[in-house]
């Protein structure tokens, strides 16, 4: 990190240090550029490649230019990775964050597994190893203000809306986290939508859902939509949801919200409702230590297989909840990248609201504690599992059948969870095992204690 | 007005103008009171009367006490109607109000058709001829301490939450209503849920909701759930809804928000999916000019029915939105009071979320214009219709089939629309004629034109 940072403008960081929620940093401005390439962490295959690219316009006579597509939570585990993947692909890309999820670490004591570089060392020294740009925005999309000069300043063909607090734990910590989950998620969501009305009406929205939305109805999940017999009539509708977290039911707001826009306006967009992401590292990330991504094994902000690498790696029993039968959708965050840019290729229709169920495999937490087992065993590691209350409110014991082709239908070619995959998620956390807090490990937030008192980081360990 | 003011007790009418939103009003405090009633007013049924009153809890062996019902909105239409008759069915009622809705008035530069008193000589006023307080407080219940002083000091056994902004044009005037639209809603009955959780875990929520939640689906629509048969299993699921403006959305965000809260912590909750309201007198209403509730006929919150009854009376055609077919649940003001009532006296079970239809009859704009187009011949009034361009983005001729039996079970009696209602309202309209300013009759506001810009009153009568 320290090797090149000499050679990086100043007064680019002063202004993102001084304004933080207001001042527009574009990095098109920014003149003097790092190009020390570490050679050390770059692979034969990495560097600027040139390659058959989907991230370009071909329309009839025009000259082809390249797709812009702005990518609101840019700085997470799912946004970092999708925007070096898009530039790798030739599309022009923009990140927009609030870097609050790096706030969110802070307050709460927890840090990422992975040591991650902050986002403008990230953004120089992806333009040092592959000479593309990554221009970036920082503020808050509730700001409408700010949201509307980013509109104006990039001009996106696509908007990918990964900007919202993606925890359920988190948005079930205390009353003004719930508040705080719903506020951000749903007015941000709102803003984009008026954003695309009135600036680029025929920008496509890319906006991340989450299949937890539709809870664990007996019946088969689909995706978006059913089609429902009733005394004699018929109606495809929106199918049924059930959201079992504030954060949850935020994005079920947003696509209730979404999909009256497409109706009313002819917005165009996509709901990504996504399953659990597990994994680490994708071909962008690999290319060197400050491209890499955030792993979170923590009580609040990890998922259940990346958390169970972690237990096994440090010698922790694995922490089923309760019964261990809860099944959902799992995807490797090679596959997410990979949806995302489908859905960007082959963008809806105006007025069109299109759901794709973003996942490639159904586990339940039994079955993922056993794979872990299984081949925490190979690499020599003693394994055990053991019980913890559930701290949240869910079924536990359910059936669990829910649709999952559309995205195939348009070419993703899944990458399936295999011993050698979970081999190197479980070598990745075995390699910084020194950084692991085992005190993050534990279940800290629970679905029904949840009260209006503003929870601290002390209240909290104590838990 | 004015004969008593005098008698008012000053320092409870200051204490409320110079905190609106921090200082809480109790009229438990309050020990002058004006009780002086205007004998001219008061029909021979009105005044005090001893009957047979649901408003008491009748356990084995205790004293009974009144339930105590919080009304949150109290100030408002229907808040206001409710208020009166639970207090006079001896319930301890307290009203919670920001009292934003009269600045809305305001800054749209809209009135009541009919003269309303301020809250405060209303609930003085009903003292006075009663003998029944009803409990004041002052504030806005997105401020969560606030909320959380009128939990501990009233101690309700019963919420009944009208407090929401409840315009869908109010909602698609400009980007910053529709936020205000949804934050104020969803937020404000996160509180109060959080509120019932902390501090009166028993207390039965009783929330407003609108049929249409719903849509206008190509199905029958039942009480808020369905049952459905898909790929051989079956389950019963909340029923699909479909918003169609950022306030009709709002309430399908609370519904979700509610059916979580209900699983997760146990809450009683008895959603009630209200139809349009018309109607402007209740029998608590009519005992006194001050207890004279609002009507609205413009353009942002007047609506259907009672709109007609005033384009009516002032020889304005009858403003048909687009074909007219369109068709909705309907009931009179007299049954939203009797429904409230019912769902207090047989609440909801602890976690169980409860979902009400609450109209009495469906009728399309058609039918509704020509039926006030009899009437009014028989008033001597000449009354066209015209169909305006339709203001909303809605289906203009559909089916609507809308299940409403679960609050007959419970005893409802409906004040069917019949020409004599329709006479008095009509009349009523013609009593307050001179009070109409024809600029509020013609919508104003574009489901399509909304912008990202405020938009004030100037912008908007020149729409």
């Amino acid at each position: 990190m320290s090797q090149c940072s000499t050679l990086y403008p100043t007064s680019l960081t002063l202004q993102t240090s001084t304004f933080p929620s207001k001042r527009l940093v574009s990095h098109r401005e920014s003149r003097q550029r790092c190009l020390t390439v570490s050679a050390t962490t770059l692979s034969p295959n990495q560097g600027i490649q040139s390659q058959s690219s989907s991230g370009f316009d071909h329309k009839d006579t025009e000259p082809s230019r390249p797709k812009r597509v702005m990518i609101i939570g840019g700085d997470g585990y799912c946004g970092w990775a999708t925007a070096l993947h898009l530039s790798k692909q030739n599309y022009e890309v923009a990140i927009v964050d609030s870097l609050v999820r790096r706030l969110f670490d802070h307050q709460l004591g927890l840090e990422s597994l992975t040591p991650i570089s902050s986002i403008h060392n990230r953004v120089r020294r992806w333009k040092s190893l592959t000479d593309k740009t990554i221009e970036l925005f920082v503020g808050d999309i509730c700001d409408f203000e700010f949201l509307s000069e980013t509109f104006k300043s990039f001009e996106p063909d696509s908007v990918v809306h990964f900007g919202e607090q993606r925890s359920a734990p988190y948005s079930m910590i205390d009353r003004s986290r719930a508040v705080f989950t719903q506020n951000n998620n749903v007015i941000g969501t709102l803003n984009v939508l008026f954003a695309i009305k009135e600036y680029r009406e025929d920008c496509h929205l890319v906006k991340l859902g989450t299949m937890g939305e539709y809870g664990t109805p007996n019946i088969d999940i689909e995706e978006g939509y059913i089609t429902i017999n009733h005394n004699g009539r018929t109606d495809t509708l929106p199918y049924p949801k059930q959201g079992s977290s504030f954060y949850h039911l935020s994005k079920v707001h947003d696509s209730n919200n979404i999909a009256f826009t497409c109706k009313a306006w002819g917005i165009r967009a996509t709901d990504l409702n996504q399953g659990v992401v597990y994994g680490v590292t994708t071909d962008e990330t690999e290319m060197h230590e400050e491209l890499c991504n955030r792993f979170d094994y923590d009580g609040v902000f990890g998922t259940a297989l990346n958390r169970f690498c972690v237990q096994a790696a440090v010698g922790h029993p694995l922490t089923v909840y309760g019964k261990g039968g809860q099944t959902r959708g799992y995807l490797d965050i090679r596959d997410t990248v990979q949806c995302v840019e489908l859905a960007i290729a082959n963008p809806a229709q105006p007025g069109e609201f299109r759901v794709f169920n973003q996942f490639t495999e159904q586990f339940s937490v039994n079955e993922l504690a056993s794979l872990v087992t299984k081949v925490g065993k190979k690499l020599g590691l003693d394994v055990k599992t053991t019980s913890v209350p559930n701290p949240r409110v869910e079924a536990e014991e359910h059936y669990y059948n829910a649709k999952h082709t559309k995205l195939v239908e348009l070419g993703l070619k899944p990458h399936l969870l295999s011993d050698s995959l979970l081999d190197s998620v479980l070598n990745n956390a075995i390699r910084f095992k020194d950084r692991v807090d085992t005190k993050q490990i534990m279940p800290s937030v629970s679905w029904k204690k949840i009260g209006v008192k503003p929870k601290t980081v002390s209240a909290y360990s104590n838990n």
